[in-house]
């Protein structure tokens, strides 16, 4: 039982509300209850009866003689508020608010949810909804849906009510059952981490569906959703991918960014399922109640007629699932029992007039000789004379339990004669489909899914610290702050990327012509030189810019000069904050040299993401980036999101170039990824270019050099 | 009337190996003749009966008193070249051959069908099949299938017997009715062109789906195609798509064109739409039924809930239907009569507890007062206290005829209580769905269709046609084969591009020192040297590449160097036939240069693909790449090309960049096309660098360089 028992299964129920009287939601609410079997004590409260539905009637909550779990409160909004208090006052643990008229309303109802919600959290009581349909769990309907759902294995959980209203009247007629049904309403209190926990702990539940509009905390999701991953499958139908992220973003990474990216990548973090469209979703949920794991990825095809077997071929391609490579045995072993004109290669095709013995001699031949390399078995059936559909379903039913380790998925396509096999392999836990194409897709999620089962857990996964000194960065911080400043300057990044160990050419700001020769004396030659002002861009254009300065006299006038230049020809009353000193990159000692872009954007619900891909002054059209988030990103991940791109192979090394420093590359990422969550008042950052060059198997020399970042601070101070 | 009349509308059919006995193939065919309630002539043809089924029957087809237009013949493929000679006696116009082991079973099959070939061809005998399932048109079903197709208004042509069975199952349960029911087995002679010729002429058929495994021959299809689609949509699922362009392919264009992509520019090109998926096909069909076109691409969402209105917002997003942007008149008018918290922006929200006046309104309100932006309306229905879905559902049929200029599709989302609503659309013509995303991704399909159909038809398309000295390129074609070469010397790629107009360095092939040492000074200078030899594909790589030669003495040495070289570094017996001595592109005087690679594969069905995109030594790394077929190619469609390409930004001048000379780049796109198409011994062709420089307003230099071109002739003389 998890933590929100006392309302999934509560020892007692009140409901405010409720009504003797046919169709008022108060009446609903109580009939469900009674439907549901509930075993605990109901107590409806009402000031004007005595009596409803059978159960005693009280005037208000406070009037109940024992304590109360649950009150469900079918009241308007306006005398929500009231209840609440009582709720309080009668140290209820939770309260379920069906009524709408809250923060979905705007205006007044956003400041009424704030007070409800108040109320609440000072009272200790959890609140569900507002704007909720209620929840049906094993124990307890305490909705006021119109129907009850059949019984069955998947958990369904839904920000939207007319979603739960409309997916319950279609899961009647496809028969599928229930085993929680949970409307989130307006997640006010309790989230959809939280209900997630509870039903992850359900053992009549097999599967999760979530339909959502938003997630209420990243933070949360991430650090809980993974322990609940490892105990059932959870698939998500997230919605609203064309609003996200529409917030204008300024730099490159925001704008490569895209609007949806960030819950991809949480959702494959914390190992859920995303689900593209509705029927996916219920797809997924069908093939995941059968509760097996699939070991492996690669499946033979056991089909009764040719074109369906390409069409499930062409569907292993699109959806990434391996057609195995039968072994010779197999094939040999196969011809043996097959007719002539059958295929003995996978897809394993025999043929139309195939009677159900076939079909298992296929089964096990693929299964035994072949046992190391086949995961499954997708098995079409197409119906032609012979082929006695209900007895190649109950056949698929005993081949389940022979081979507990393989994983058998069938596609009956057809109609009338196709139902009762179906109803035999449902009834048998064991996933059937109209259409291949659908198969296969569900098929690839569990197998992602079995994988993700597989690997170490999140929650216990490390990430090594770099020491940095961390009170020279609140300075840089501060200091630019105190300038008026949200962007740094040349100077204080290269700074901030040498304490973080990241090479950067290192910089120092000269005010004087004394001190400009003095630094570019310490940073040894050849240096550049730049003109520090927050208004000027194109430094070179303005003449701002001095290359290759090889002594101390160079330096010195160099920097009269630059600042000459800088008041001549830049915009009127820039302010000019000196002239800054940067090592030259010796390029001509290295032989490959690629340009990459690594940055930092944030995501409103899921924090830093982290960026890296082709760079340059072309990366926002060539857009062959990857991204991941920050939250426990380590050199695996990195290096994992590098080869998402396609630049990538270019740094392996192609055309006979050598390796490139990726171990300098993902090692930038690691430490760019540990700053951006130290300090998350950096809303933006891009280095551009980044560069590579090619592996320094001496190490006397960097591989990598940050020649161009920009850090971008938040507004707030 | 099609030119296959005689076949899909028969006055007379015999039936080869006819049966009385129930349970036998003859018999099932002769059972659906009488079932479809054919009027013509039924001959059975049967040595050892008298009478079938009521008709009299003869021992032979040479038996039979009058003409005989279609024989069905389903006696044992070893008995089928008989029957098939006796209908070329008979003047027999058609011979269905149901008959299976032929070319599908291999060996001997293959002679058998080649064999009945030839006799059908000779004798003017129009072939169906052979290994098919027969046929169903609106005049009579001569198929062996279980049972009768409902009637309906969707033709389904297939080249998969099993699935026409299965689809015919399917259909029965899901209420799907057919025009035409064909099978079309091996497709020995009539192919899939033929059909669909003859069925788009079909007053009965609004539809026309096809599974498909392969094309016969793409050139027919893209001529005749185009016409039938103007009368009828055609929607292809075409497997295999894994298969495909699997072999292996040595060139850059090659490589990047993937597997499928022919098939997908050809169905394009011919105004096809492809469906993904055989669930696809059917939402497809079944919307198209309507027989409506779409006039624009935005769409108002009309729903009662919010859930759903923002997945179907999403599914707009990813399938391109525009979300239509309401005029402030709309939404004022929109306001005054919905309820305060329903929403009066696209999606139109009226909320849950909206009865059909409500639908009505807004309806009549977006339909009116932005007749101009909307192209129509996506009615979401969930099943919610008030709803009402039969008087929806009367309502959109109402409005489907109020306002016959707009496009109304539904999603009427639950199970048992949507059953009536959608009966009730379905028999109004109008498109339905449980789901919004099927219902939007059938709507994008609808809109692309309407699009295909306003333009003009490729059929009266001409392009124009450049002059070029063909004598000379034949001859340069000998010599290279003479020399036991197919892939051309630089020199001679040179020559053929100079013919065609296209600007590449002069070339000139040096066998010796002092020969690259004149060749150099008649071209030059500074002039580039390269080694020659068909086994070195990456030059530079070892060492086979001097650039920025500036004299007689440097031209001389250069050659020595090379030479030695590539003996040295190259592949090993690398036969090195000297160097090439090049004009050197003189960068200095452009400002912008954009490596881009043009190039051409050769696809079995469909023939010559011209490619472009981002070009370099990473173009196979990067595949920034887009393909179109060469068939009837112009500048439109190159440029069409090239924009879907990511570098076609860089071209168009980013970051203050002037624009490249677009139109130099696709003018040697359509000359390439031009002698692709005249030269098919040309297999395959890269240009890689073709270089891109600014735009030449003053015309004096030329705006694009292709200095770095292979080409590849077939092995065949």
């Amino acid at each position: 039982m998890g933590k929100l028992s006392f309302l999934t299964n509560p020892t007692s129920v009140a409901v405010v509300g409720a009504s003797a009287q046919d169709g008022k939601v108060g009446n609903t609410v109580m009939v469900n209850i009674r439907a549901s079997g509930y075993k605990g004590q109901v107590y409806p409260i009402n000031p004007k009866a005595t009596e409803i539905l059978g159960y005693k009637a009280y005037k208000s909550i406070l009037e109940v003689p024992g304590e109360i779990d649950v009150v469900v409160v079918v009241i308007p909004a306006k005398a929500v508020l009231a209840a609440a208090k009582e709720c309080v006052e009668k140290h209820a643990k939770a309260l379920i608010c069906i009524a709408a008229g809250f923060k979905e309303i705007g205006g007044d109802g956003v400041k009424l949810e704030a007070d409800l919600i108040e109320i609440c959290k000072k009272g200790n009581v959890r609140l569900v909804g507002p704007n909720c349909l209620g929840l049906v769990t094993p124990t307890l309907n305490c909705t006021f849906a119109s129907s009850q759902p059949s019984k069955g294995s998947i958990a369904f959980l839904s920000q939207s009510g007319a979603m739960l209203t409309s997916i319950l009247d279609w899961a009647h007629t496809n028969g599928i059952g229930f085993s929680n049904f949970i409307s989130l309403g307006n997640k006010a209190d309790v989230d959809e981490v939280d209900l997630v926990l509870e039903v992850a702990e359900d053992p009549n539940t097999s599967v999760i569906l979530l339909y959502l509009e938003s997630v209420v905390d990243g933070k949360k999701f991430l650090e809980q959703i993974p322990a609940s991953v490892t105990k059932k499958p959870i698939i998500i139908l997230k919605s609203g991918t064309s609003a996200a992220g529409a917030a204008a973003a300024s730099s490159h990474t925001g704008a490569l960014a895209g609007n949806d990216i960030a819950f991809d990548l949480a959702f494959e973090k914390a190992g859920v399922v995303r689900a593209k469209t509705m029927s996916d979703l219920f797809d997924l949920g069908r093939l995941f109640t059968s509760q097996r794991m699939i070991n492996g990825r690669d499946f033979v095809i056991i089909t009764n007629a040719g074109g369906p077997g390409i069409v499930t071929t062409d569907a292993f391609e699109t959806y990434g699932v391996g057609l195995a490579k039968l072994s010779d045995k197999t094939k040999d072993a196969l011809r043996k029992v097959l007719p002539e004109e059958a295929s003995a290669k996978n897809p394993v095709d025999i043929v139309g007039d195939a009677p159900p013995k076939r079909y298992a001699d296929a089964f096990d031949i693929c299964f035994t000789e072949d046992d190391k390399t086949v995961a499954g078995a997708v098995v079409l059936v197409t119906p032609q004379g012979q082929t006695q559909p209900n007895e190649v379903a109950k056949l698929c039913v005993e081949m389940g339990k022979k081979y507990p380790s393989k994983f058998i998925v069938s596609a009956f396509m057809g109609g009338e004669t196709m139902i009762e096999p179906c109803k035999i392999l449902r009834d048998a836990q064991m996933p059937v489909f109209a259409f291949p194409e659908p198969a296969i897709y569900a098929t690839s999620a569990l197998i992602r899914y079995s994988e993700v089962r597989a690997r170490p857990s999140l929650a216990s996964k490390s990430i090594p610290h770099f020491k940095v000194d961390d009170e020279r960065i609140k300075k840089i911080f501060a200091d630019a702050r105190a300038d008026g400043r949200t962007v740094l300057l040349s100077h204080e990044t290269s700074e901030i990327f040498t304490i973080y160990g990241v090479n950067a050419p290192r910089t120092k700001l000269a005010t004087s012509p004394d001190e400009a020769a003095k630094f570019a004396e310490e940073l040894k030659y050849p240096v550049v030189m730049k003109i520090v002002s927050p208004q000027i861009i194109h430094k070179s254009d303005c003449g701002g810019v001095k290359l290759n300065i090889k002594s101390k006299d160079e330096a010195h006038k160099a920097f009269t000069e630059i600042m000459e230049n800088a008041k001549k020809n830049g915009p009127k009353g820039a302010v000019l904050k000196g002239v800054e000193v940067q090592q030259m990159v010796d390029f001509s000692v290295y032989s490959k040299t690629v340009e990459m872009i690594v940055g930092v954007s944030r995501d409103p619900t899921w924090g830093a993401m982290i960026m890296v891909g082709q760079g340059g002054i072309y990366a926002n059209y060539v857009k062959d980036v990857a991204f991941e988030l920050s939250y426990k990103y380590d050199k695996a991940d990195a290096l994992a999101q590098l080869k998402r791109t396609k630049v990538s192979e270019i740094l392996e090394g192609v055309r006979g170039q050598p390796r490139s420093d990726i171990e300098g590359l993902i090692d930038v990422m690691v430490r760019l990824s540990q700053f951006v969550n130290e300090y998350p008042e950096v809303v933006e950052l891009d280095m551009n270019p980044l560069l590579v060059f090619e592996e320094q198997k001496d190490g006397k020399r960097p591989g990598v050099a940050a020649v161009d970042v920009k850090i971008t601070l938040s507004g707030e101070h």
